[in-house]
């Protein structure tokens, strides 16, 4: 008999919502370029710009301030650039300062050399630390270009939400821009461009039950612009070349939708789960570590340490369980690596994290299916004190 | 009653096949990341690879050495830069020479800045020319790095074939690297990697058949690659980070081995239509100027001028009669522009082309449509001689 699976890895990838498929069915059909001229490129353009104001709206964001891109990943290479344009002049920015746990996708700095990116310093409790935040800046040397500061919203492994506001303040006071990564936020909570005084906003599809292969870079006006990463066309008003994804960003468009309504539909939802989860795991295993649970943190991850169990070892046995969750992020070709999350944190590099993460599919009998692999898992480790 | 409409604008963007369409469908159940260790996300990457497998044959190569991108452009982008690796040793490349008629993605010149690309002029009968890419390359200063050379198989607008393995001995005669757009050459001719000895291959998703938003850069070795455009978690070898777009690779594999697939049932039919068309054309308006009859075409295109026609109004004009076609290439998101390629050409650039471009599921009923509007609109234009 095939075992069930548990699908609790939504932080690596949702599952493609009923909506998102839905869209692509219909855009699936759809011959047009959507840059041609013809009705049919026209028809194809008509719905790329409906999902332009579909996930605009997941941020509070202006769509004419919206850039379609292939991932997150490329809005990251494409904004992380020391080379900007304000109008028809060009900015230099002199120094990427990125927080020590943002993903590898911002960390490693985009279009900067490595020798201008900074790394910021974050507390034992898993957020960014404003006070090196703010001596960083007063050191940076405005000679080379104004500074730009990379701040994730939440965390992809511990759902730790970061003080994005608290740290724009910081910023602007010191003249600089500051990007903020809401992959991981999208869908998870409410997010207002304004309201975090963002200059940009990175969004991803696949995490919020869209296709893969899609994401956004989102500005607050049109004057100030990261030279093209992508170049050839003229797509995306020159910032983005390339052929539009016109199912994919038509499939993006209805799961951001999708998502603002699971924002108020399901978010309590999923949050009891995870709190349910909790309880379940400290009830099986006492020595359990739960990261971040002393603060504020997205409703859907649980990011634990259970000691003695190594990552790699503990996914494989969930695996074999049936249930698929994660050491830490997906990226980098299956490599599971130590946490550079767990070391910033000042945490044991060589202790291991596992990240259960859970959508509005989740179910309460998924919520038991873990914890009831998890005292199996925990109860076969060595007694402790007993050498390995 | 709605007006049937006949979609002859293939070299804009094929209509998805039903190959593609069935192996998305499958690939949008799989819920998994392709990095994912977990079950679900091996499964992702077996289909993956498979994909790989498939769009590989489609030139002849080795599919390790294919990355996945999201696009034509991007992997134009990606390619087209000085910065290059060589194992483990750091390559400059000092210049890049386009051909004149290359597509805007080849043109803009990728990460080169513009006083680093130099164009080679092609000749009136729309190839390359090969005289001047000799003389061009002999006074290359190897001193600044070495040489590339961008030249497409197929040209976009006209269908020419370019004479890429015999200026892939001219290139490699001077120790320079020679990058291939074949977007417009799949599926409408036969590819070799090794018989063109093209060092890098650019293919597209959606010309074949296949979905918007993939594309790929196909190598000869691992040695030799160029400096990663767009970093983060390392997949695709590292070469390109970003969550694989996990559909769409499997919508283009199925589509490459479709391509191929019609190669050997379609070719014949499609230039069949195509020559059916161009003699329909010439009936109907003597004066009609076919570009490129006198050389090799791929069998799909027709580019054409009709003195006093103007590409702009011809394309509103066959809209309106239901025909969807092209004036010139359908990027930079709806510019009706002057060709370059027919300025190229030698031709006058106020002289307008239009662009019929067909596939396999193109019928003789279609281009009987296609002729009986052109007499229509020919038959509308102003009497030659008569003030505009």
């Amino acid at each position: 008999m095939a075992l069930a699976r548990v699908y609790m890895d939504w932080n690596a990838t949702a599952p493609l919502s009923d909506a998102a498929r839905v869209a692509m069915l219909h855009a699936l059909t759809i011959p047009g370029n959507a840059s041609s001229v013809h009705s049919e490129g026209r028809a194809a353009r008509a719905l790329t710009e409906k999902a332009r104001r579909q996930v605009a709206a997941l941020v509070g964001a202006d769509p004419v301030h919206l850039v379609f891109t292939s991932g997150a990943t490329e809005a990251a290479s494409h904004v992380l650039t020391p080379n900007f344009r304000m109008g028809r002049s060009l900015l230099t920015i002199g120094r990427l300062y990125v927080s020590a746990i943002e993903h590898p996708a911002v960390r490693e700095g985009g279009r900067f050399p490595a020798e201008q990116v900074t790394e910021v310093p974050v507390t034992r409790a898993g957020v960014i630390d404003l006070q090196a935040l703010e001596s960083v800046l007063a050191a940076h040397d405005q000679a080379s270009g104004i500074a730009m500061v990379a701040l994730m919203l939440v965390n992809n492994e511990t759902g730790i939400v970061q003080p994005v506001a608290e740290a724009a303040r910081v910023v602007h006071q010191h003249g600089g821009i500051l990007v903020v990564d809401a992959v991981q936020a999208a869908g998870r909570m409410q997010i207002d461009i304004a309201a975090l005084d963002a200059d940009f906003i990175i969004l991803s599809s696949h995490k919020i039950g869209g296709p893969k292969g899609v994401g956004a870079l989102v500005g607050r006006g049109e004057a100030l612009m990261p030279s093209p990463l992508v170049r050839g066309g003229g797509q995306e008003k020159g910032h983005r070349s390339g052929t539009e994804n016109v199912h994919g960003i038509i499939g993006f468009g209805a799961a951001a939708e999708f998502a603002l309504e699971a924002l108020v539909q399901h978010r309590a939802q999923v949050s009891g789960l995870r709190d349910e989860l909790e309880a379940g795991l400290l009830e099986a295993a006492s020595d359990v570590i739960i990261h971040g649970r002393d603060v504020e943190r997205v409703g859907n991850t649980c990011f634990f340490t259970l000691p003695g169990l190594k990552s790699e070892t503990g996914q494989i046995a969930f695996d074999l369980e049936g249930i698929a969750l994660s050491a830490g992020s997906a990226c980098s070709s299956g490599k599971v690596g130590r946490s550079h999350v767990l070391t910033a944190m000042g945490l044991d590099p060589e202790m291991g994290g596992l990240r259960i993460s859970m959508g509005p599919a989740t179910s309460r009998q998924d919520v038991a299916a873990v914890v009831s692999a998890f005292k199996k898992i925990s109860d076969r480790r060595r007694p402790a004190g007993e050498a390995a």
